[in-house]
């Protein structure tokens, strides 16, 4: 099923004209490239930093950022404990080689983000959301993806108690529509925890620099396996955020990132309940996507043809789960990097595409008694 | 062993004054910073490419560019054969995770890329230059690190005709010194043959882009390594690639890194024919180095402590031998990275800490007797 609708979502996005509820993309619109610019002209200044190799866990003064930013959430660590990553799938492929052998099983949420449960697969892991034995856990506390919720405190204190390995990924933890960035749970079980984190959601994706900090006494095992994997981060990328990071407001950018992602959100919500009458989704706290379910059965494959024919695109929720079900019925739809006044005529597009689908549907029995001699 | 190297090749990069031949770096002076930067002012006017997410196998034009020079140089393939990886090293972990399983024999040269052998151990392969059984081959055919070497006709024609699968590093094949560049092994072997290339030896590493062109069946297996590894690479290192590259004269600059190269090269060797009697070494086609073998026994980590003491490095013999074996005793030396007035001087430390390792050898002897009782 996978590469069907890979090749559904890449036709997709090179269709004039569709409009993109699917991807879960930043705003392309937020990415600061005047200030970017600046931070690289600067950065060339020092073509040893910017463009020659460096070491593996990266440079120190962005790792020295990264470190005081935890350390005012809670987890308190010096810059040495912080190994700069190749975006934060990076640091989960690294976590997972280390924490599971081959046929493990390893514990998601119901719905879980797409490019872990690939990784666990391709690493010979099994990802379930009900595990009968489990080598790790991997879970989004902060806020998850694709639902957008915030763990409540007795979720929070569960993970914290729990015995097997926990990678714990903050990739949307400070994009919480209500500001409040959480204690990340390594701060409660340090020596269990393997707390990933990213620019990506925060500045850009395009820099590839995420960060891992792994239990203390994995902290060799991790480098090595980093340097195996790569030899290091993107130079240039390191040093842009080291130029772009010492005079941008990062606080403030936030702020406006929330502002701005909640108003989309609060856009996108209004015409889910105008057009799509029968989906439900509960409001998120923050992120980049709405997880709506129908409460009647269908294939979020046909759905995905029948909606990028009409101009329109979404991820299947099939993607998110474990198992690879597609029962119940549901989407993410992704308000985070559509044009903001496109995002009402997506979702009318898309309840186009549905009544089609549920008409065909209707329809089939019919025709197939027609067709019986 | 490793980690007390690891250890003095940190010290040695933060000491003042220090002459670093060790690394294998390119030269900073020879990166074009200006161009890049122009290049970079370029990309970000389209954020889009630059800065937000991209496809796991890289940007189109990109690969284009890639396959339309492999094509030149006799390995005909089209764009989407080429998969960019973050940097040469994860082309290599790609192939080697895909080609051999936990507990395989992969044969490499008698000397070989360090960072290599690392990644063959890091993942339980074991790599030996005579192997019993072997599951993989690891080469540079072109030109070969440490020792600079272009294989000759029948040594191609033998990898071309053997059996199990080759990883052919191609990071070098452009330095070579008398400008030729050898058709890749893969031209004449596709099906078995991953092909890896760079653009840190040419270039600058400081973008971390690499390519992959693995056997045409393997390509969405690697492709979903890549995926499943970081997502992709860089976008910002990919796009100002794309950019710099549509302006830059690349032969021309092959041409003059070459000369620059060559012109270190020989001085290092004479100084070394001066200043270090008693080691031998051959000139190398190409490349950023001199592998030195002594003629009398010694160790060469001991010989790193006295040389970072009297202000030079160099990378010690058993980090490229598959047994980290320190006999014979033998020397990387890098031409070139170091500022080029002071090569000289960096072989005078050299002989001399080596001169004082001699006298401590022939002491200790003596001094055991005395101090029997």
């Amino acid at each position: 099923v996978r590469p069907a609708i890979e090749r559904l979502q890449r036709a997709a996005a090179e269709q004039r004209g569709l409009i993109p509820l699917a991807g879960g993309l930043p705003s392309t619109r937020l990415f600061p490239r005047r200030a970017l610019g600046e931070a690289l002209a600067r950065a060339l200044s020092d073509p040893q930093a910017a463009l020659q190799y460096g070491w593996p866990e990266g440079r120190r003064t962005l790792r020295a950022w990264i470190a005081e930013r935890l350390s005012a959430r809670g987890l308190r660590v010096a810059p040495d404990e912080v190994i700069v990553t190749s975006g934060a799938q990076q640091a989960l492929a690294i976590a997972c080689e280390l924490c599971a052998a081959r046929g493990a099983e390893v514990q998601v949420d119901a719905e879980s983000y797409p490019a872990a449960l690939d990784l666990f697969r391709g690493r010979g892991l099994r990802p379930h959301a009900t595990p009968r034995a489990r080598a790790l856990r991997y879970a989004m506390p902060a806020l998850s993806n694709p639902r957008g919720r915030a763990l409540d405190a007795v979720e929070r204190a569960r993970l914290a108690r729990d015995e097997a390995p926990l990678i714990e990924d903050d990739a949307y933890a400070e994009l919480r529509f209500d500001g409040r960035t959480p204690e990340p749970i390594a701060a409660r079980a340090r020596a269990r925890v393997w707390h990933v984190g990213s620019f990506s959601k925060t500045l850009c994706p395009g820099l590839r620099v995420g960060w891992l900090v792994p239990p203390p006494r994995m902290r060799e095992r991790a480098l090595r396996k980093k340097r195996d994997g790569d030899l290091q981060a993107s130079s240039l990328g390191q040093a842009v955020l080291e130029r772009f990071l010492e005079r941008d407001d990062f606080a403030a950018r936030l702020a406006r990132a929330r502002a701005f992602y909640r108003a989309r959100a609060e856009k996108l919500a209004r015409a889910v309940e105008r057009r799509l009458p029968g989906w439900r989704f509960r409001f998120p706290d923050g992120g980049f996507s709405l997880w709506v379910e129908a409460d009647e059965p269908g294939d979020d494959e046909l759905l995905l043809e029948r909606a990028v024919e009409r101009g329109v695109s979404f991820d299947p929720g099939r993607l998110f789960r474990a198992g690879g079900r597609c029962e119940p019925l549901a989407l993410r739809l992704c308000f985070s990097s559509a044009p903001v006044g496109a995002l009402d005529e997506g979702v009318r597009r898309l309840g186009r595409a549905w009544d089609a689908l549920r008409r065909a549907r209707d329809r089939e029995p019919r025709r197939a008694a027609h067709a019986a001699p």
